[in-house]
């Protein structure tokens, strides 16, 4: 990925037929290059305005009717002077189009390019532009809330209020440094203990969110394990059928995707390799095969199905918990009981259900729901879902703690200002409040699709 | 499909993830419906303007930043109050949109509805209309310069012209019957024939352009036929090769399309089962079996492929030829020489090339070209590539052509103005100049993709 400052041009619409489909132009000069090839001259049109015409190829040769969309600089999505042409979604149209921009002077643009000059151009800070990409792929409506919430500059102000504390604590310490000779304390040692054990707080919360954030921007992968006729199919249909209509209703979803992706509260479920829980037959030895463990190993949540009405099958169960348990502490291991309208068993830590009936179905998914959000408040709490920022958290909680442990033992202002600009330089990483290194800029960015 | 004036919504660009999507609202009052759920009221604002904002759903919960773009009445493509939702391309955003929309009273287009409501407003005329959709599915630069050509109103004002002669001509007979009585003839009847020779000159020239019309649109299926070891694979790779490129720097267009299609100066050459052509052991009694048999069926030419070293092929080849001729007087047959690179023959009414050395190539080229093309001028001259258009031309010559029999004959002018009645509305049947019968529009429509 360059930092050039040239004119890029890109297809910004999924390809494909559609009725419509639109070109991007952007970088100095984007207007009266497009005009050379259109009808009418745009160098002299205002800012948002939008005007019809004939798009031609480099003989003059008409391509397409189109609507071009104006922006100056400083206006635009990218920052830059930018044009958007609208044309008929053919790809022979889209691609004739394309071509004649290139021989006209444009750079076909790179992934990600539009959003890394709208970041360049400080339209949008880095943890912003990143939600650009996680916007466009989120599935479901929980990966939506965060992504949009990132865009929206939650995050950033989050974050830039936390760095602004660390900026008054770290110019206190740097100021004490200055007058070390006088051996003055500007900096109360109590005040600033409490500044930093706050910040420490709100940080080490974020990166504990980043399970959670993960999970609602992947999907929770959730393994169902039982012996044959406790009830398994009959629990997938179950929680699949009401399910169904939902995720159908969503342009774009395959069949695949229906089969074994659950929708609760807007939190994607993925029963992993479904078909070959419904098919095996599995008995406590065969937990042990390979296939079932992979399976296992996949999962956030497990869910150990016995049958209630059959108490050797419920001892037996119980005893695949346990281990499971003892195995995999950092995943989530329930017992659900299916059958109680034949036998109604109550067990501590368990679900009671009935697959058949539909009993037990809500409590069941809510429990779902409670596993993988556990404290976290959804709608008003900030979630991270990007694993770049989950590690500069994580660091900048490390170097917050070494501050911690300098303030406890009395260490001396320079060890602490070193820690304190460490924690700093990590959370600006984040949104790139600081100079960031170019090839992680190229990395962050190549991720996009192309026209974004 | 109805003829309401309700607002309609509808995704516009192509389904699946891209950077942008467009979501297209249609009817009296969209302005105002679209600001109940965007941060900025839109009611006031000019036509052609975009105007970046928040869209939320009813609930008021942030949905997407989007930049909406307002047409005014008459100067949309419906011709009616128009608004575009530029949103990211996230299939959950765009269904987030649409549900919003429909919520706050929107309906769901149908598909071609915008189209239709641009035709109902005038906005285009049928043939214009029909062209949307044929320009949107074009894959080559033939098929996509005549349905460019009908959509700028080419081919509408050439009926718009024949269509006036025939009114005028009429109006003379109209007038004539009016003063019946006196036995006046005011219509020179050699002017009548000269008027009716050349409208039906013109009229059966472009019905018959709908053979090459649709070639263009559809693809030209070519079969290659010959015995092993005659150099049919070297020359499908020959023939694919040089054209691979070109094709696979189309965006959208799949591997394939690739291997089974050649692009000659914009027409698409469909090489129908090719796989089987290459692995079959075609003798001449091959060529009996019911396979062979059916891939010639389908073909519009036949290349027969002899050995130009190998005597015997030759002339088994040439007895191919002339069987095919007979059996398909229809199709295009073409003897096709290789090997010339070996043994330089000459054959009347073959083609001489070495496939092995590219020998020859560009003559096979021009004239696989030529076959299709024929004595018709395509930059300059209407090709009619729409069966609809194909069968009210062909009706209009034959009405026409009882004109001019009744002219020959002396028959009553009652009788010739009837059929020029039939002529007329024939035509107009064409752009819709005419009333058109509510199913058939409905017909025509439907064929669209939603959101056009």
């Amino acid at each position: 990925m360059s930092l050039n400052n040239d004119t890029i041009c890109a297809l910004a619409t999924a390809s494909g037929l559609g009725a419509i489909a639109i070109i991007r132009v952007s970088g100095a000069g984007s207007k009266a290059l497009v005009s050379k090839n259109f009808s009418k001259e745009l160098t002299g049109k205002i800012s948002h305005t939008l005007h019809f015409g004939l798009f031609s190829d480099l003989e003059k040769k008409a391509i397409d009717e189109v609507l071009i969309s104006v922006f100056d600089e400083g206006k635009s999505y990218t920052g830059e002077e930018s044009v958007e042409i609208s044309c008929h979604a053919s790809p022979f149209i889209q691609q004739q189009i394309i071509q004649t921009l290139v021989s006209a002077g444009c750079r076909l643009a790179e992934p990600g390019e539009f959003s890394m000059r709208a970041f360049m151009n400080g339209n949008l800070d880095l943890s912003q532009a990143e939600a650009v990409a996680d916007l466009i792929a989120s599935q479901s409506k929980q990966a939506h809330h965060i992504a949009l919430r990132q865009l929206r500059g939650n995050f950033s102000h989050e974050l830039s209020d936390l760095r602004n504390k660390l900026i008054h604590f770290a110019a206190l310490i740097e100021l004490e440094l200055d007058f070390a000779e006088e051996d003055v304390e500007f900096a109360d040692r109590s005040q600033l203990k409490a500044l930093v054990a706050e910040v420490l707080q709100i940080v080490k919360r974020l990166a504990q969110s980043f399970a959670l954030g993960n999970a609602l921007k992947n999907g929770v992968p959730v393994a169902i394990v039982g012996a044959p006729n406790t009830g398994k199919s009959t629990l997938l249909n179950q929680l699949l059928g009401e399910d169904r209509a939902i995720v159908s209703a969503i342009a774009g979803t395959t069949r695949d995707v229906i089969e074994e992706t659950l929708n609760i509260e807007g939190i994607l479920f993925r029963l992993i390799d479904t078909a070959g829980i419904r098919e095996t037959t599995e008995t406590i030895e065969a937990l042990g095969i390979e296939r079932s463990q992979k399976k296992i190993e996949q999962a956030g949540i497990i869910l150990c199905l016995a049958d209630a009405s059959n108490a050797e099958n419920v001892r037996e169960v119980q005893a695949w918990q346990q281990e499971l348990i003892q195995v995999h502490p950092d995943k989530h291991v329930l017992l659900v009981l299916n059958k109680i309208d034949i036998k109604n068993l109550e067990l501590e830590n368990s679900i009671a259900i009935s697959a058949k009936n539909g009993l037990g179905m809500e409590a069941l998914k809510n429990t779902l729901v409670a596993l993988i959000v556990g404290n976290f408040d959804l709608q008003n709490e900030t979630v991270v879902a990007n694993s770049r920022h989950h590690e500069a958290l994580i660091k900048t909680a490390e170097a917050l703690d070494k501050v911690q442990l300098d303030l406890d033992k009395g260490t001396s202002g320079d060890f602490i200002a070193m820690d304190i600009r460490e924690a700093m330089r990590q959370l600006g990483n984040i949104t790139g409040a600081i100079e960031i290194d170019k090839d992680l800029l190229g990395t962050i960015f190549s991720t996009f699709c192309i026209g974004k």
